[in-house]
């Protein structure tokens, strides 16, 4: 259901702050800065971006106009428009707004999942199960693709250390029901690059030959460390949020999602096409910097101004080995 | 020459801020906050730390108690000393004060060798054989380790790109001289992980079974996925600094040198001793937050704290293996 064409691309970098970026901020974007912010990044050539989360407006105020977006996000030609869904409800409302993507999550940690979605991961994966068969309902042109993410992966504020092998069975599970994708997330940023490629590695056997997306957090500072350790492993699809937004507020200071402009100069600068003009992209942040005063915006490389001579090379054999 | 015994690591983190973190700060940081950093940091297992830089009082009013410095250093136990020298002068107010290694220091850039130290790449190589020369009159017990230093290796803000032959031919001629370790250092923050594993494997092998070490700075967000980058390679010698001190006054909000604590904590992650105390070297920033009043200083563990749980472990065959 994607529109237009692209350009070849190595890595697929995704934006989610419209949804993880803006999610825990305590103030209501307003819905034609969040049409600008959505607008402009897909005009520096952002590829695919999740727009929004389909939850009750009770729980999260800051979609309540989820549709609208949804509806002027797909009027972008080119630009795959994908929204959060926490359970059966959203996947309807999804489905309705005609997303081309439908990002479920659960966590891996039975204690963080009672917490985020009030269910046991049994309850998630029957719940996922019912989503998929929703999904062949829908005629295949309006389809949307069922995605899985599996959040705290990587680790639990409540839990401490989650087993390697519970991230590999619930990938498993949701392979077997029906996910397009597998969407490892380190929810809280307490991955470190071992970790990282112990767990996308067993994640990608296990569901090969479906394709495993990356979402980091970069609390601790280990945010783009990861992702190098999990390009190393093969990965090539990439969530992360511009300026770095979406800190959680219990951690004043702490730094929220992987900076997308920061992520994007790591892969151009190792000759990796991602599709996206960097100073279009930095300029971008000039839209949250108005709309958003008070948030703390992330990212090193729009302070520092991009390296004297940077030119992205198109990806060479070299670069490809190397990773 | 270095004292006492240390636990085994399996990487060695070198604290340079008393000399990179604080050479471009306009105030003049007290001998006394020096020396409390300098044992603070210490105390918390750091095993080495470059002290000062031997250079005229006039150009870096900063280290004019570069011989105190090295003094109390000197009486730590099990603390290996090094400083900069940038010049025969240098080294030989080095050789007096007795440190353990003497850093010295050449730009594989032409320009800003011309702009640093004032004279030709060739003129610098001659300057390191004569202090080869020098060191080897110096009594055994008494003679310090000789390394050698390439600044702008991975990029320079005059010069762009550098040619990684360059990079090589340099390398190859300060090991010829009798250097002991070769410092390959990403003085501008220029650096990618592409660029950063095609460097460090042609400066090794050219210079193998000398150890070569990283000295990057994070200005451009990719401090710790360089510091990877090169661990990959076989690098085991990482420079970094405290707080990310080090940035320079011409880029306001910018990072400086690579966050020592984040570094740590991505290496014992990784379950690759360093032999520091993480909260221990965490409760140092205390001392500059003092005594550095408006100096902002960078890091993300310190305020994101340490993940639920986390328990670094021994190094085990699986983290090397990885790595």
């Amino acid at each position: 259901m994607e529109n237009g064409t692209k350009p070849p691309v190595d890595v697929i970098v995704r934006e989610v702050g419209l949804r993880d970026g803006i999610q825990n901020i305590s103030v209501f974007m307003a819905t034609p800065d969040k049409l600008e912010w959505l607008e402009a990044e897909a005009d520096a050539g952002m590829p695919e971006m999740e727009v929004c989360s389909f939850v009750p407006a009770r729980v999260i105020p800051q979609f309540t106009d989820a549709a609208e977006i949804v509806a002027r996000a797909l009027r972008i030609d080119g630009l795959t428009v994908s929204a959060l869904i926490p359970n059966l409800k959203g996947a309807e409302r999804g489905i309705a707004a005609g997303v081309h993507k439908l990002n479920f999550v659960m966590s891996v940690s039975a204690s963080h999942n009672l917490a985020n979605v009030r269910r046991s991961r049994e309850d998630s994966l029957a719940d996922f199960a019912a989503i998929a068969a929703l999904i062949r309902t829908v005629e295949p042109e309006r389809r949307p693709q069922l995605c899985a993410g599996l959040s705290t992966a990587l680790g639990c504020t409540i839990e401490g250390r989650i087993p390697e092998k519970d991230v590999v069975h619930y990938a498993e599970k949701l392979a077997e029901s029906g996910a397009g994708e597998i969407i490892v997330a380190d929810t809280v940023g307490y991955a470190d690059p071992t970790a990282v490629r112990r767990v996308f590695k067993a994640v990608q056997s296990a569901v090969a030959p479906l394709p495993v997306a990356a979402h980091f957090h970069d609390t601790r500072g280990l945010g783009l460390a990861n992702a190098l350790a999990a390009l190393d492993t093969g990965v090539r699809r990439f969530d992360a949020c511009l300026a770095g937004l979406g800190g959680c507020p219990f951690a004043p200071g702490a730094s929220g999602n992987v900076v997308m402009e920061d992520l994007v100069f790591m892969f151009e600068g190792m000759g990796l096409r991602t599709g996206v003009d960097l100073d279009r992209l930095i300029a971008v942040r000039g839209i949250l910097e108005r709309a958003l005063p008070g948030v703390a915006l992330q990212g090193a490389i729009a302070k520092a101004k991009l390296p004297k001579g940077f030119a992205p090379q198109p990806a060479t054999r070299e670069a490809l080995a190397a990773v």
